[in-house]
Formats: structure tokens, C-alpha cells, sequence
């Protein structure tokens, strides 16, 4: 069975698409820590980030430094952080999570976005 | 000035050390969150990690990869966590921190171990 994160990418779940190509998926986090925090997914179905071939793993963290790049100028944090547990959801994902100071990464801490919210900062870090 | 990581790269300050090839090191974190929590660094100073050249960048996934094995095959967790926060010290890291649950990855929890545990550990991982 799919994965829900290869369904959000084959669009039959909806998401908040923040940059796409053949290879890699990245969408907004629905549950968020920080205002822009985005997971970034390749597209074919790999539960460990670490089972990923060694060129398509250099690969899927050059397309999460170019999403980075866009969540640093347009949510204007010092840095974007990159986590990565793999416990949860069985599909390799890459969170990025804007921050300005270390404790910015509390994953028990969730930000409340209206649906509008969540629109607006996709469409500001979109590739 | 070079960086505390630098020096613990060129030698001059002790680590107990994990990997290390022509562009990276490895070695074990001084204050582990975690049994074997191991922090791989490019031996060139750069400050962000997304600031590494794609290239480079890929490769040092790839390195990361290599010590991450290691540490789930010898330390005998579910998942090896790959965290980069990158506000501490100016010389990009990633954190690999071996892990059974989500909450196993918490900073504010640091593990008290001796010099001989730490030496253990390092030989035990090491590449």
C-alpha cells in the first residue's frame, strides 16, 4: 500500500506543494514547530534515508539546500534546520524547520495555521 | 581563527575519532545525547552546512552515510537521527544520533560517560 506521503505526492491527498521535480517532493509540514517548516521526500517509496543509493542521496540533499535556501530569504531566520528521525512515517522525509535559536526545534511544540496561513507561506517559499 | 572542529580535525585538540577521509571527519560527540552520538564534519571550514558546494554536499551525505551504518550496526538502535541545527560552533555538523523513539533525540538530556566508555564506543563504530 502507499505510502500517505507518496500519495500527497502522486496529489491524491492534497498538501501545501512548496517544489517539485522528477525525483523530489517538498510540501509544508500539517502539523508544524515553526511558521515554514517543510518536509522534503523523494518520490519513490524508501522507509530509512540511509537505504537511498548513494548518488540519488546526494542528490535529494542538493533539492532540500535549493528549498532551504528559499525558506532562509523568505521566512528570514538565521538557519534552516535539518532533521531527520524516520520513526514515524515509513517514507524517508527530511524535515526543514526555519530557526533562530536552537530551541526553535521542539517537536513537541506544534504552531496552529489557519488554512489561508498555510497557502500564503507556500506560496512565498515556492521554487 | 580556526574552529574548535578544525582543531579537532588537524589534531590538535583530542576527539575520539570514528571516520575520516581526504575531505571529512568523524568523530564521538563530547556531550552525547545518546550513546554514540557522532557529529561528521567537513575538514574545510564552512560555517552553514547548506553553504557546501552540491557536489560536496552529496558527498558528505554519503560519508554521513558510511558512519551511520556502522553506529546501527554496532549499536544496535532502530534508526540513526541526522540532525543539523548549526548555530553553536561556526563549522557546519551533522549529528548522527542513534535512536529507538522520537524522544530519544532531545539536547537538553546529555549522557554522563567516562573516558573508557567513550574510548569503547569510538573503536566499537569506527570505520
Amino acid at each position: 500500500m502507499a505510502t500517505i506521503f507518496s500519495r500527497i505526492a502522486m496529489g491524491e491527498i492534497p498538501c501545501y506543494k512548496v517544489a517539485e521535480n522528477d525525483e523530489f517532493f517538498a510540501f509544508l509540514d500539517i502539523n508544524p514547530i515553526q511558521k515554514g517548516h517543510t518536509l522534503v521526500i523523494p518520490k519513490e517509496e524508501v522507509d530509512y534515508l540511509f537505504d537511498i543509493d548513494d548518488e540519488k542521496l546526494g542528490r535529494m540533499m542538493v533539492f532540500a539546500k535549493q528549498v532551504a535556501a528559499q525558506i532562509k530569504s523568505k521566512m528570514g531566520c538565521r538557519r534552516v534546520a535539518v532533521v531527520v528521525l524516520g520513526l514515524e512515517v515509513p517514507h524517508a522525509h527530511i524535515h526543514l524547520i526555519p530557526i533562530n535559536e536552537e530551541k526553535d526545534v521542539d517537536f513537541k511544540v506544534k504552531q496552529q495555521l489557519s488554512e489561508d496561513e498555510f497557502k500564503l507561506i507556500a506560496e512565498q517559499i515556492k521554487l
